[in-house]
């Protein structure tokens, strides 16, 4: 790669500039004020706020007894997957890598728990092959919808941001979103154009983060989408990997359905924990942020910034966590930005492709 | 000019997402909160505070006869130019662009006000040939030294501003910087790597602004530098067009003398005020944004938008400013991402100039 390759320098100025760590709120325990906040949204830079939920109620409520007793009869959407990979690219045996939504079924609220404690080790023995993962991350503000009985235990919006991001004080975020599941889970790399402030309720989030300028090293090529569904035909294994047929969600087999008509969508490919996989000329330049939430902590997770999430599990075997989405601003030059960077990594994409000394036109396409 | 440019479709979005017109805070003869400028800064988008200023003593104070006072036996730095055009690229006789620093002279303040005073028409009936015109333009943070008789009369740092870009108390503005002319001097269109608070004292001042994306729009070419001086050789007129010889400064005939040795330096070449003269392919697409500052505004100009900057006097025959200029974040990607630009736009430059099919290299550039 030259570093005259305005790709290269981008990526190469952008980390000489900025730190390599994710930068701590240097007063614990502390939310920030709508001024310190806004200095972080403004440079569009991560930040964890340790210990500032501490004193929330959900903090100190939030066990597995206090939960079933709260959602006691409610019926929950649950998202069901053979590996735990929900919203992420799997692999066909074809080799296509297909974008797969989970498998998503409605369930008793006490018996997701039960099967999320009762499989929470992250690599079971040997039943991994045997039972589905389970993660409630239906992402559609949930909290005031499916989880309403735990809302009065949080904060119904977070002033300092809401001040900060100049937001009247009636319209609250855009979601309050509730997640619980246990270690099988992981959320792929991906992004959203939210400002985002997470919170660790139980056991502990592990991020790992991107800044929006490193679009060029995720490989965000276009792929096809797919949802996991039933495999009634199967009887023991399916192309896909999963489990043995059985009459509860936990162990049926899923099978990848791709979407034939659906327009191919575009999506990081590259996996900053399987580095070598699915790279670009630039995926060696990115510098993937690391960070672990502990309970109480929370996380400014700037918008537009990629994010793969893994979680472990607290004492009593599950995950939880809550998240606050706020509108991002579109005015100003960032997200002008992030569209010419795209249209340029794109117009790149397809110079490789299709070389223009490729006139014969013998090879479909490099790598 | 394809809209899959990705340089036309940034100006495209840009221009879509944000305001056509400078906004102006919604609170009159108010300073905003620390708070509420960040809300500027962190967009990068200039804002006009009516009034703000009003208070302060050298709004009070400032006329021609405090200011003698004031000076009184002082000597200040001059700018000297024979039509005002300080700092701007220079067409040569031959047709070259030469990017042009003005004569520098030391003169005692109640002189050089004289001559302000005495030649303030913007097109003097016949005397716009006959005198240079003079500019107090140091930019070198001239208050506290060159002008330190009148810093009393004015906040020595902003603290909005100094608390929202998270100054410490003791560091103040990177530069405090009086202007002092009339309406014979223009500022040509450039950009500093500061964050600007500009104070009309007296008299208004019109400036022009184009964001930082706009950066394909303005044409910075590579020019040699020069400087005017005095030509001694001269009895009545030279290339560049000046006064007629006399023994002060003000009629002196002044050429332009290159700089053959120093490395051509990049400057807009396109001049709003001009849109049809020195265009890049991308310069229609400029959308300039034009405000004018009265007596006690202030404007926020953000760091790298792109500027030009004219004056009309007030009663007395002068205008005079004053300006702060706070260190702008190099971090986040606003630097880097300019940075970016500035590279996808020059390869586009190289693309024009050497053309790809010039294989024969019959042609030497294009336009
Ligand atoms: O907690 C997770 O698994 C994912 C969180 C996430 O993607 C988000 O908050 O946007
Ligand atoms: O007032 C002027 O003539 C120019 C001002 C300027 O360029 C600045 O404040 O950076």
């Amino acid at each position: 790669m030259p570093s005259s390759d305005p790709i290269a320098t981008l990526l190469e100025t952008y980390h000489d500039l900025n730190p390599s760590v994710v930068e701590e709120f240097p007063h614990q325990n502390e939310e920030p004020s709508p001024l310190e906040f806004l200095r972080y949204v403004s440079r569009n830079r991560p930040c964890v706020f340790r210990g500032a939920a501490k004193r929330w109620p959900a903090l100190q409520k939030w066990d597995a007894r206090f939960l079933r007793d709260a959602m006691r009869g409610r019926k929950v959407r649950v998202a069901v997957t053979p590996a735990g990979n929900a919203d992420a690219v799997v692999e066909q045996a074809t080799g296509e890598l297909v974008f797969t939504e989970p498998h998503e079924i409605e369930e008793s609220f006490e018996d997701f728990l039960d099967d999320v404690q009762n499989d929470s080790s992250a690599t079971p023995p040997n039943k991994a092959k045997a039972r589905n993962v389970k993660y409630a991350q239906t992402q559609n503000n949930n909290l005031p919808t499916e989880y309403s009985p735990l809302t009065p235990d949080l904060p119904p919006t977070l002033p300092f941001a809401r001040i900060a991001l100049n937001q009247s004080a009636e319209e609250g975020p855009e979601a309050l979103n509730f997640w619980l599941g246990n270690a099988r889970s992981t959320t792929a790399l991906h992004k959203d154009n939210y400002e985002n402030l997470y919170v660790a309720v139980r056991g502990r989030k592990h991020f790992v983060l991107l800044a929006p300028v490193e679009m060029a090293c995720v490989n965000e090529g276009r792929v096809r989408r797919g949802r996991f569904v039933r495999d009634c035909a199967s009887s023991s294994f399916s192309s896909s990997g999963a489990g043995a047929v059985d009459d509860d969600h936990g162990s049926e087999t899923l099978k990848v359905e791709i979407d034939k008509d659906g327009e191919p969508l575009p999506v990081p490919l590259w996996d900053p924990d399987d580095p070598l996989k699915h790279t670009t000329p630039y995926s060696h330049l990115a510098q993937p942020l690391r960070v672990t939430l502990y309970e109480g902590d929370m996380l400014y997770l700037p918008a537009m910034w990629y994010h793969k999430v893994t979680q472990s599990v607290g004492d009593e075997g599950f995950a939880c966590a809550v998240n606050y989405w706020y509108d991002m601003a579109f005015d100003s030059a960032f997200w002008a930005s992030n569209c010419f960077l795209r249209d340029v990594v794109e117009a790149g994409r397809q110079r490789v492709v299709y070389p223009e000394l490729d006139l014969a036109g013998e090879e479909e396409g490099g790598t």
